[in-house]
């Protein structure tokens, strides 16, 4: 009977590895995140299962090897924090959960889009305070707007697809154009999308040459007013340059699932700390972001659903059964 | 130049009415709503401009006929509170909006229910307070789920089109079926739609046989966790019906731009109350809906759009020069 | 070496016994509450260290007994949750924390009273969305007012000297009467106290005798729009009878640190629940009581000083200390 | 009869200034800010009263004149908006209420010190959501804490005189001792101030010679994590070196009624504006001020009592009387 070791598993992850729980009863559930400090709680455990921000350098190796740890299974699709080489060597393998669900990143995309819009998050409060007034909380028509979708791989050409069903004209850019999309939208230039666009959507991953691809000229080019959404990955946009857009009202609202640093915040909760603790740790630029009216952060929710979390559990417990039985694992990742 | 006397002009109001103001410069916005109390600061205008819950009863009207007022230009298609036949005894003409924007309220109700899905009015507030965490927000795909589109006219069959484009079955309920909404979704009974609807939006009239159509039988028969949406008119559900589902967990959430008893609240601001004044317009029903997390209410601002504002004034303009050219009033009310 | 097993070991619980941590290093810190299905964990420990709400029922002590436990050590003064004499039986001996600091409980109703008179629960909010107006935070001057102090026992009588020092007339009610308060204020009859106290605040232990003490006569014989303060024990106020004097007028505004029904709610953290698992625990009444503007309800936090944790913290090393140097226990719990 | 006209007229206003309006009723309340662009709705009217941040500029003045206006009742003590000289020239008195609670002020600096102590605007938000645990809500006690009263005139002698009730030590700093406050605590200069105080709490006027007296090398010199309360004028501290303290967790909590640039923000409403106009007058300081969760700002309250608004509208009764009996102005202005 194998022992599972699941760090980071806070309620939600609780509840979402009941699955796997319950099929190897001798696993635990360690509420903290894995670190060098925290790794030898995986002691007598064959299998251990990350998130997304768990570390697993060197150190953290090292820690598994001694414990007796033969197998990581990420249950996620990143593993920017794993040591792989290091795992390699170790002689522990590992496997991840290469996608888990589209749809929930694209409608939580539309969703962020149309909350600004339409200002649920101001009138959530000012309902709560007993402020029944409409001034301050106008929005727009979404039918006969322009959204622009940069990178239409699959979940840009579902969020396009969302988009259109208000009836909105929709725009794409992405160096590899495919026929899906054209189905649905227009093919242009980056420029064209940004000229056109009343509501922009980001699906693009990170990679160095998408670094800050949404920056100060960037920004310049836009309509005024538009609304940016970006729930893909947080180094796309350079903040200050979003911030700055924000203020001269160039930009009338940002929609952001995902921030630069997030990694230093982030899956935690501050409201805990006592204020030294938390003075030491805060971050002036996303204060300063978080402070403006028409920007909605979510914590990285864009995946949350019902359907990921099932899909996540289950190939997790997949991946791991291939390494129970010997076999090669399909959703391994290489050195 | 006729004087045009604009109550209940909030600040957003002020902003809509400038091309009318623009046009007509000796006119005056009055920020108080039209009561017997403050009818008379039309004294001298020939045109009384007023929104939906402005009064306008007998008492009201003898103080416009006896300050020289000759017609009531409603800036809204409702005109509950107006005596009409009293109007018409003191040789006050009358004309209102009849339509501003369906787009505007159909794209509310699907905003309403992914921002419940999704949980954004709660992540809103836990990412301002500095929680990261992600147990709580999870939500769930719309894609393949089934919506359920309660009285398909115009309204309801551009939601039913919006939700559509997530990829969700549509199924629509109406006495009087239409062709555009068959191309879109299927209609089934009553009773299928809420045994099968995952996500149930209303958008059917007030009349005395719809009164309460959402009520304690009703609820039973829908799905456990159900999102319902009320974008329509707040008599159409019994709201302490609605508030036992919602603490029984048989409904899932709901989204609602209308109350029962909102002409008591919806438009005013309580929060610069004295804590006595408030208390004695304390609302105990609405106070327990609006507890619950996962209800979102927002103060009757599904048709507030830029595009739904713009159309009222033009038309306000229209009915006024129609009026004043003698000629016979297109969106007249009868008697 | 002796090893501790600290239950319900909260961010500021580990913070607070990190004295005794050090002093035996081998001790855990277990973030969840005890109970039946979590006192295993502390297998291998020879002391657990329980706070106010941990489970320590007849099946616990057996867990605890099968484990090797030999004695608990509260680190509060309540012990309600334990059973003693089945302790006693399994010869687990038992330890408490009679006193940690009456000024923090004594300032926080101060607090709470101040808060509420200048609305800065309501200001903070208004300021955070952009709202500098008034209307709605006039308060009053304390000076000259008039403030009734129920039970003036150690944290009574401190409350009592903080308000004295705002200028206010300072009214006692106790059965027995001590000369310390008699030098700050004045005892009278309780019915005196309702009929001139500005701002009440309650001091008295919870007995059968006092259970519902302000209750709805009670309530009627107050002034209108007193504030009435309760940092003692929830079950002194039937919340039914306070939520209509609230909704009344009656009573202007109260400042709760504690709650009838409490174990059901605080100390823990309702944010990461599904809503369903959330609506199955809701309590109506709280939900109607903290709806309302002018209550404010803190979480069992008015004893929450540092000052205090400190305290809690040696005392129940000195208990711990005392046990294994087998002394006879100082603030032992006797069957 | 005379007619008065009373400009920034808001509902607690509205209230406060009741017997005035029933004395003259002929009176009329103008919600909109005195300005060139209002002051004209003063026609026909023998006196103005104004308030603290009504604009009565020359340019004002030469439309008063016009409009018959004969006195100016300021409704508070400050004229600094006011024209004198050019009142003068057009023949029109003023007169001022000099003083009005001097115990509102200095409570209301008391239980800011309170409130950020007890983090009562966070356990507010946290109880609302539904979130019950203690983790940051730890405070400390006041008793034989160490309180400086940065001058010692009547409002700086009060507070001391509140803290002094909670049993702690009372340090001054005043150029001018004065007998009072040497029965409560203790003189010692500005450094000793600085280094020994838990709460530091301004009551001094705004000069060139205080302007930014708490700025970097002061801050330097006090306590870690000391309390600093300012409800004197907002000039006093340079806000960019308060924001420095805080974020090095120098500045335990900061407690703030006044901003060096309240003028432009407070006694507005901005949650009305759209998000552009918003936009065009955000304060980039004060909202990276108002973003860490411990500081509390309230919008120019702490004058706000009952006791106070009753004391200016009689004392601006009087006035006019004085005024229209043709007497000398006790409390005029001179040029």
């Amino acid at each position: 009977m194998p022992k599972v070791c699941i760090f980071s598993a806070a309620e939600y992850c609780v509840h979402q590895m009941k699955p796997l729980v319950e099929k190897w009863p001798e696993s635990v559930c360690v509420p903290a995140a894995c670190s060098p400090s925290t790794a030898a709680l995986a002691k007598g455990c064959d299998v251990v299962c990350l998130f997304v921000n768990d570390c697993c350098d060197k150190e953290v190796v090292e820690v598994f090897k001694a414990s007796g740890v033969k197998m990581v299974a990420m249950r996620c699709a990143g593993f920017d924090r794993v040591d792989v080489p290091a795992l390699a060597e170790a002689g522990i393998q590992i496997a991840r959960v290469p996608a888990y669900s589209p749809y929930a990143v694209a409608e939580h995309a539309v969703t962020l889009a149309l909350s600004l819009n339409r200002k649920i998050h101001k009138a959530y409060i000012r309902v709560r305070e007993g402020n029944f007034t409409l001034s301050g909380l106008v929005g727009f028509d979404m039918h006969e707007k322009t959204v622009g979708i940069v990178s239409t791989g699959k979940i840009g050409t579902i969020a396009a697809q969302c988009f259109k069903g208000f009836g909105m004209k929709v725009l794409g850019y992405d160096m590899y154009p495919n026929d899906h999309f054209k189905e649905i939208g227009e093919y242009v230039t980056m420029d064209e999308l940004l000229a056109r666009a009343d509501v922009i959507s980001l699906h693009t991953p990170l990679m160095p040459a998408t670094h800050h691809m949404i920056n100060k000229e960037v920004i310049a080019k836009m309509k005024d007013g538009v609304i940016l959404i970006n729930c893909s990955r947080g180094g796309l946009v350079d903040t200050h340059a979003l911030v700055d857009g924000l203020l001269e009202g160039k930009i009338g609202g940002a929609g952001l699932d995902v921030y630069e640093d997030e990694d230093k915040l982030f899956f935690q909760n501050f409201v805990s700390l006592d204020t030294k603790d938390r003075m030491e740790r805060w971050d002036k630029t996303f204060a300063m972001l978080r402070s403006l009216p028409n920007v909605i952060i979510t914590p990285h929710t864009a995946f949350l659903t019902k359907e990921a979390l099932e899909n996540i559990c289950s190939t997790t417990i997949q991946n791991i059964e291939e390494f129970l039985e010997g076999k090669a694992l399909t959703n391994g990742v290489k050195v």
